[in-house]
Parts: structure tokens; sequence; C-alpha cells
């Protein structure tokens, strides 16, 4: 099936949302913690984390300014903290339902049922039923004009993943910590490590080192 | 297992960079296909690709300014288009491989057994052996300073998806098209659709469409 430029531009918006948020390829899961100064919590599910660097260890992620997520990004401008917590495969069901337009006073964590667990100190809630949980500190935020959206960079300050799913040399395995993978609006994947690469050099054939 | 921010500082740097690159959740993995303006092509592996928008039809990633990433962000912003090929289960090492540092005038198509497939108009290549291929168009690119790295954005102008894994609704079945997923540095994974679920709303609870 190809569509060209055009055929993109005339589709039905549905249509075109389902198909453009499906052709980057899978997604992570995450659920986005927050809380106001006054503490209440809020809490979003966020499929658009993305690696920018490890020295020092900075994630980014995109927040659209509709209501779902606006909470989140006037509580992460107010505080400059968020946590970032793993969709697990036993709470999909909870996580999705993040999504709802629930009124600002409303928490998400009281609407699903997942619980708060906060680290002293910290002032973002994180989610307890979470395997990985990680705490961010905001250092840069943007707002892109091209679509109105916003790209938040936060540095990894902390950082909590079950000590079975971590190997030697710092890798975490994510199936066996039953993160789930997402792709499009709204489904959600389970997987299977086939296989991980030695470092890739231009003299050797490519290796599997497992 | 409990990292602080000192914890992290303190990490040997292979070890770090194993460990963060982890944290984010599934990354999606994609081969860019770029060309300079002789016809010299270029293939990297990349797993930063993120959805920004639907309407307009806009995806940006991160490109790291290190020798295997550099020759694909000179090309993307001297002809300002580029490919994005899935990585299908088939040809994960071939993937891995565009990895390695080869030299400017070696081509990773031919460094990797991948085959260049070129659509009328289109000044970058695209991987015949994908199953999902999108060109895209430039629009934005910025230097992060925080950390050196390059945000680009481009539209999406062509589409390519296997026609029994695109929905009636527009949405992809990324593990019926047989698209892998990254985590962490090296690690590949295939899927499983556990379920995908219908749009959230505060006053329903949440429903599983299949």
């Amino acid at each position: 099936m190809h569509f060209t430029e055009k055929d993109i531009a005339a589709m039905e918006s549905r249509y075109r949302a389902a198909l453009i948020n499906s052709v980057s390829g899978f997604k992570p899961a995450n659920l986005v913690g927050t809380a106001d100064h006054d503490g209440n919590t809020n809490l979003a599910i966020i499929s658009s984390v993305v690696h920018l660097g490890s020295n020092p260890p900075l994630l980014a992620l995109i927040i659209r300014p509709n209501p779902v997520e606006r909470h989140t990004l006037d509580n992460i401008l107010n505080t400059r903290c968020y946590s970032i917590n793993h969709v697990h495969h036993t709470f999909i069901e909870a996580a999705h339902q993040t999504a709802a337009r629930y009124p600002k006073e409303q928490s998400e964590f009281t609407a699903t049922g997942l619980q708060e667990h906060w680290v002293e100190e910290f002032a973002a809630p994180f989610v307890l039923e979470a395997s990985v949980r990680l705490g961010l500190e905001l250092r840069e935020h943007q707002h892109l004009r091209i679509n109105d959206t916003h790209l938040l960079i936060g540095e990894v300050v902390l950082v909590d993943v079950p000590s079975d799913c971590l190997g030697d040399d710092g890798a975490l395995n994510l199936s066996a910590a039953g993160t789930v993978a997402l792709s499009g609006l709204d489904s959600y994947y389970e997987t299977r490590r086939l296989r991980r690469m030695a470092y890739a050099k231009p003299d050797q054939p490519p290796r599997a080192l497992e």
C-alpha cells in the first residue's frame, strides 16, 4: 500500500492519526507522574520518551498542549521534576485509562487505582506497581512552533530497577522486567528478546552476544 | 536496585551508557537512508525516531555528532530528504552492522548487503528488504547545545506499508509487519500484540477492542 503526500493530506483525520502514529515503529509505554505545588497528583501515559544522551543522563519527551497532557506540562514547568514509570503488562488497562480527559482536580492515580509511591525529597509521585521507575529534573523546555508541541529535556537523577533484570554490564532486560511496547494510539505488545548483538566494527561480520 | 544521581555520575561510562540507554523503555528500530549530491548512499540504524504530530505528519529524530551518524546528518542537511525503514526480524544482523564506523566513501548498503530501492523524484534511497518504508522531507533542524546532539523534524511525504498489516482505521499491526523493537544499545525483540484498547473516557472503564 503506497501513500503519497497528497494521499496523506486527503485522509480522514482519525485515519491519518492512526496511520502516522503507527509508522514510526514501536514506542516506549511510560506513565509520567507529576504533582502541583499543593501535592495534587497527575499521571499520564506518554509514548514519546526518547534517549538523548547518557553523560549527562538525559531523556527528552514531547508533550501535546491538549487538555490531558496540559496538566502534566504545567506541573513539570512549575515543579521542574517528574517521574517516568514503565507500563508493566499487568496494568495496561489502568495505564491506558490515564489518557481520558479527567478534570485537573481529579488525580489519575485515584481514577485508575494505580498507587502513588513517594521518595524522600522528590516532589513528584512514582507508580508503586511499576517495576522500572525513574526520577527526572527538568533541564530544558522548548515550545516547538512547527506544530505547537513542547519538548522537555530532563536529567535522570533516580533509577529504580529490578536487580534480576539488570545485566553485569548495565543493560536492562526489558522483557524480563515485564515492560510492554506500544504502537499507534492504543496497541500494547509483549516482547521476547531475540538477540543481543556485539558492538559493530567495520572489519568484522555481525555477531550475536546471546 | 536503586541508583541516585551520585551513583549514576560515578558509574563507569560504558555501564552508564548501557543502563541509561535501557531505561527509556522500548525503542523503534529504524534504518535511515540518505545520499549526498553525488548519489553516494548512507544507511544508519537510529533508535530515536519519535512521533511529533499527524497533521501535518511530522516525525522527529535525534542524531549524535559521532563519526557514524555525522554522515547521515550531513546528507540530510544537504539534500533535505531521508528515508525511514523499519528493521524486520530477518535482517537484524545487517541493520545492526550499519552502526560500524565505515568511512564516508563506503556505503553501508554495500557493506551489509541490504539493497537500495529508489523511488522516482525522491533523492534518498529506501531499503528494499524493509516492509515499512517512509520518505521524509526535512522541515526543521536544531542543534541541542545541552549535549551537542541534533534534533531533526521531518514531514512524512511517502508511506509504503504491507496492505495486509493495515487496519480499516489506519492502524498498522507492527508484529504482523515483522518490525522489531530495540532496547539499550544492542538488544532486539520480537513482539506479540496483547491488546488494543478503546479510546479512554473519564466516565467509562477501560475496554479492550481486540
